[in-house]
Parts: C-alpha cells; sequence; structure tokens
C-alpha cells in the first residue's frame, strides 16, 4: 500500500466534492494499493492541519458548522512549508489575473510538488510558465477537471488516444449555454424567460456574463490550445461571440432546416492559420455533438482515429470530484 | 530513447493497418522517447524475421506481391523462440475456439511477454485464464482494438475514470448493424435491399450472420462483463436477438414516436441479477446514443462522474491500429 500525502486547498463547490468522495472510501483506493492522506485542507481563512492525517467528514462537518480549527497558517505558507506529495488546487477561477490559484501552484510546483487543479484562470493565463516549471522540478502537472468536468479530455487524448496527432477539437463546453438554447429550442421560450429560469434553479449564476459571454468557454479554447496544441495564446487571442443575441426566430428557422443552434468552442491549428473561435453555430440535430440540457461534448478530430466524440456532465462538485481523482490517481500510479 | 522490439502475427486488414502506421512513421515516437522495432511479422504461411528490424514498409510490399521472405519458421515457434518485448497478435476472431490467437497468445503470457491483440475470441473464451497468465509472468495484457475499434473503452474506464465503480455499460457496438439500421430508417428501405447494399459497400461480410444475429455484438458483451465488471461469463450467458426480423413498419412507428431502433448490447451487475442483453432497443432520436451510420457509441453510467458517452469508428484498418498503437505505446511507458 502507498500512502500519499495530499494537501486540499479551496472548500468551495469542488473541494466540498473532492473532500466528500475522499470521505467517503476513507481515501483507500485498496485495487490500486493506493491510500490517500489529507494532511492539510485550506479554505480562505487559512490551514487546517494534521499531519497524521484529517478525519475528512469531520473538517466537512466542521466547515458547514463554522467552526474549522485553523492552526494560524495561511494557505500560502501552508503550501511552502507543509510535507505533502500533491496540492490539490481548487480555488474559484479568476480569468484576469488567475490568483490565488496561480500563486499556489507556482509555489508547490517550485518545490518539485505534483499539483491537481480544477481552475482554469492560472492554466489560461501562464500554462507554458507552469508546465516548464513542473518539467523543471520533475514535478507531474494534471488539470483534467478544468475542461469539461467529468468529461475526459487530457486523460482521453494522452492515454486513449496515445499516438495519434490531434487535427482540431470543437465542442460544446458550457453547460449554462447549453441550457438555455436547449430550452429555447425546446419550449420556444425567449431567452430572458430562460436564463430567468436557469439562475432559479442554480444552473446560471447571478451574473451569468463569464457564462453567456462566452468567456468560460474561451478560457477553455485556450487551455486546450495550449496544452493539447503547444500553442503559446491568451484568452484575448480568441475571437468570442456569445448566446445573448440568439433569438427565438434563428432557433425556428435552424429547427425548420433540421438543426438546432449551439455555443460551439472550437481550436484548429489549421497549418499554422489558427482558429480560436467561439460562437453559436448550426449543428445537424441528429450530429454526435447535439446534445441536450447541461451536457458538454467535444469533437476530437484526429488522424488515425478518425473522429471522436465524448460527451459528460460538464459541471457538478461530485462529477469535478471525480476530474481530480482521475487525476490524483494517476499520479499515485506513477510515484516512485 | 527505449527500443521495443514487436513481433506481428497476423498481416489481414488490421495488421496491415498496424504495419502501415509504423511504417509511415518508421516506429518513432520521439515526443515519447519510444522507438518501435519490428523484428518479426507472421502471417498464415509463418514468420519473416529481421532481428536488426523489418522494413515494414517493404515487408508490405512484399505480401501485396506474393513474396514474403519467410525463413521457415513457423508462426507459433516465432512466438515461443524469438526475442521480443510485445506480441501483437491480430489474427482473425474465431468466436467458438479462439483459435489460432488463443494459443499465441496464452504462450506468449507464459514467456512472460506483454501481449495487444483485437482478437476479440480468445478474450470472450479465455479472459480469466490470460488476465491471470498475464499477473502471474508479470506481462501487460492488453487489447483496447476488441471493443469499438477506435473508440476508446478500456484505457477511458481505467484512466479517465480511474476511481468510479462503473454501474453500467450499453451501447452500439456493431457499425454493421447500425449501418442496416440507420439506412432502413432514413430512407424507409426493406432490410433485405440495405443488407444488398451493405455488402456491396463492403460494410457487411458476405455471410452477414455474425453481425446482423448479434453474436459480434455479443461477444463485445462478454469482454467488457469480464475485463471491467469482474465476472467470468461466456458467449452463451448472453441473452441475443439480432437485427434481421425489425422491419420497416416498427421503424416507422419508432419514428413517429420520436424513437430509432439500435442494436444495442448491455452489461449490467445490478446487483448479482445480471443483465447480458444484446436486443433491438427503441432509443430517443435526441438521445447521445442515437448515432447514424457506422458509428459505435457506448453509455458508461458511473458512480461519480455519472454519465458519459464516447461515440467512434467501431472498425477499419487504420482506426483498429489506432487503439493498437494507444497500448503498445501505454506499454511502452511503464515498460523498465
Amino acid at each position: 500500500m502507498k500512502t500519499i500525502k495530499v494537501l486540499l486547498v479551496g472548500l468551495g463547490s469542488v473541494g466540498k466534492g473532492v473532500a466528500g468522495v475522499m470521505a467517503d472510501r476513507k481515501g483507500n483506493f485498496i485495487d490500486r494499493g493506493i491510500q490517500f492522506k489529507f494532511i492539510g485542507v485550506c479554505d480562505s481563512k487559512g490551514a487546517v492541519v494534521d499531519e497524521n492525517g484529517l478525519d475528512l467528514a469531520a473538517t466537512l462537518r466542521q466547515k458547514s458548522e463554522g467552526k474549522l480549527n485553523h492552526n494560524g497558517q495561511s494557505t500560502l505558507e501552508a503550501i511552502k512549508k507543509l510535507d505533502y506529495d500533491i496540492l490539490v488546487e481548487v480555488t474559484p477561477t479568476d480569468a484576469k489575473t488567475g490568483e490565488p490559484g496561480l500563486t499556489y501552484i507556482r509555489e508547490a510546483l517550485q518545490r518539485g510538488k505534483n499539483v491537481v487543479t480544477s481552475n482554469k484562470g492560472p492554466l489560461a493565463i501562464a500554462y507554458k510558465e507552469l508546465n516548464e516549471l513542473a518539467h523543471k522540478n520533475q514535478a507531474i502537472f494534471q488539470y483534467e477537471a478544468t475542461v469539461g468536468g467529468a468529461m475526459p479530455m487530457f486523460n482521453l487524448v494522452r492515454g486513449s488516444l496515445a499516438g495519434n496527432k490531434i487535427n482540431n477539437i470543437k465542442g460544446i463546453f458550457n453547460g449554462t449555454c447549453n441550457y438555455i438554447l436547449t430550452r429555447m429550442a425546446n419550449e420556444e421560450m425567449p431567452y430572458d424567460m430562460v436564463l430567468s429560469e436557469a439562475k432559479e434553479l442554480g444552473i446560471a449564476e447571478t451574473d451569468p456574463t463569464y457564462d453567456v459571454e462566452g468567456i468560460d468557454t474561451a478560457l477553455k479554447i485556450v487551455i486546450l490550445a495550449n496544452a493539447i496544441f503547444g500553442m503559446d495564446v491568451k484568452l484575448s487571442d480568441v475571437d468570442i461571440c456569445g448566446i445573448s443575441s440568439v433569438s427565438l426566430e434563428s432557433l425556428k428557422l435552424a429547427s425548420d432546416a433540421g438543426m438546432v443552434i449551439k455555443l460551439i468552442g472550437e481550436v484548429n491549428p489549421n497549418g499554422g492559420e489558427r482558429i480560436l473561435k467561439v460562437a453559436p453555430r448550426l449543428v445537424p440535430k441528429e450530429h454526435p455533438l447535439a446534445v441536450q440540457g447541461t451536457l458538454n461534448a467535444a469533437l476530437i478530430q484526429t488522424e488515425l482515429a478518425g473522429d471522436i466524440v465524448i460527451i459528460g456532465k460538464g459541471a457538478g462538485s461530485i462529477e469535478t470530484a471525480s476530474a481530480i481523482l482521475s487525476d490524483m490517481l494517476y499520479i499515485a500510479s506513477v510515484m516512485k
């Protein structure tokens, strides 16, 4: 049995999902000979530490009761000083600065610590730097959860599609937009009404700008461009058009022609004339990308395997935890 | 650069695909630090050997001209005696005996040699024995190409979905049946007419029994049951109904109700009351499994990641070679 020491930074929706999944299993993956021991958990108030391993169920209970037992150490101090094998960094995304995740990840990689993150900000802003830092310090840097939540992407391309040249990737990478467009098309309800409904259901944020204007999708396109296609691009390199101007009439016209309208993100190196684009686009109803509701879907065009489509839940606390867990198990399996 | 010695057994459609892909790259995967050296290739007449590495482009040319330079060694002798790291076994599937692939794989595993196969017979008949043999001899046994061709399945479940309990898997695992049902539904053509067309196009075999009666799909269900769910079942444990009795009328009725009919294979441990089933079933037109043409699709219901759907080309020489290549690269990456 390998014991892997973990420091979890972030106790929002995703962090609680990770802690909950691990608490249910007591960190045990016996069939793989792996035991995760959480030696610290940090929220915005600082670190809760137990070098013998925290009882995560108790930690989650204390968090919900506002009684977390902080030891006075800040999150940054914990990242710099504690003895751990993997930093699981799941703080909220800041698309402009990447902070605080960017600093956290940088500090851990500089110490040669492996990092798993679900945070799009640091990857969209500093992928190249972080990737080089990981190589230089012989650390493993994994970020499956940043694109498509539970929908496999990076591990799929690097594992199942290993040896394939990837020609381009396009897909639906934002569940909120897909929900809105699906409801508009199926129920013939106007944009504003569906958006209100989505807010009530918790599918859209109170301020939905980030999703409906295509920024979230564009961040994922930047991450795919840099991590899979080896580009070095940033958010401002993406042509972005969101869904707020999609009218009910255009959806009806599309439907009459056997089509639906979806917010499609695309990255295509296209022999140097690269395409980095987020826009509402027509998709035939019977096309595999024409998925409904909050689903995400990606079409990966490859050299040998042809077109591969993967569909899954793009968000959700437990679903995102699943992607993080697959990264943690990967690191555990290759760690000496 | 790691040099990995490969013995390729089988030079039919899949074997030519593997040799062709490797010839194009001269066996080189520089970004992964891996070089494959093919020290032998076998067809039904025996082995062609060059311990310094065959020129695969020349070998393929000689094969097409009927001028392969056999050295008098049988395939079995080559498997027993040559010095190789990976046996790539791609002989045709025999659903009743598993031969000759079963003997070939067994011999290689007994020698502690790693094996990659696309051959459904040996897996459907003797998965448990072969898996135990691999463990005992510390060999790696990979078979991504046996289910769904280029559509990732085993590597997806074990890598991207690592840590997830898989609740059940159902899907379309036979491109010939899917082509026939799609054409019948879209063109309102009767079964016999579409089947003739499929034979002309090379999508159906001259004797299509194996595909249209659901045997091929059932073999894949057996492999999934044994390899992913740890069952120990065989072909006769599967309830099988093929597509030859699907009428144009039933497809029209389905269509009027917003549905299509697909040949669905399902494996579900279902708390001990296991389901192993192949049958034509109704699928809503907008469901992700309602894919058209020769595509394959699988719905994987998981504990944490929710439902994941993967869609890809289920057959084809190069597509199958892609799955084999991913297995070869996996073995190469973990070999000492």
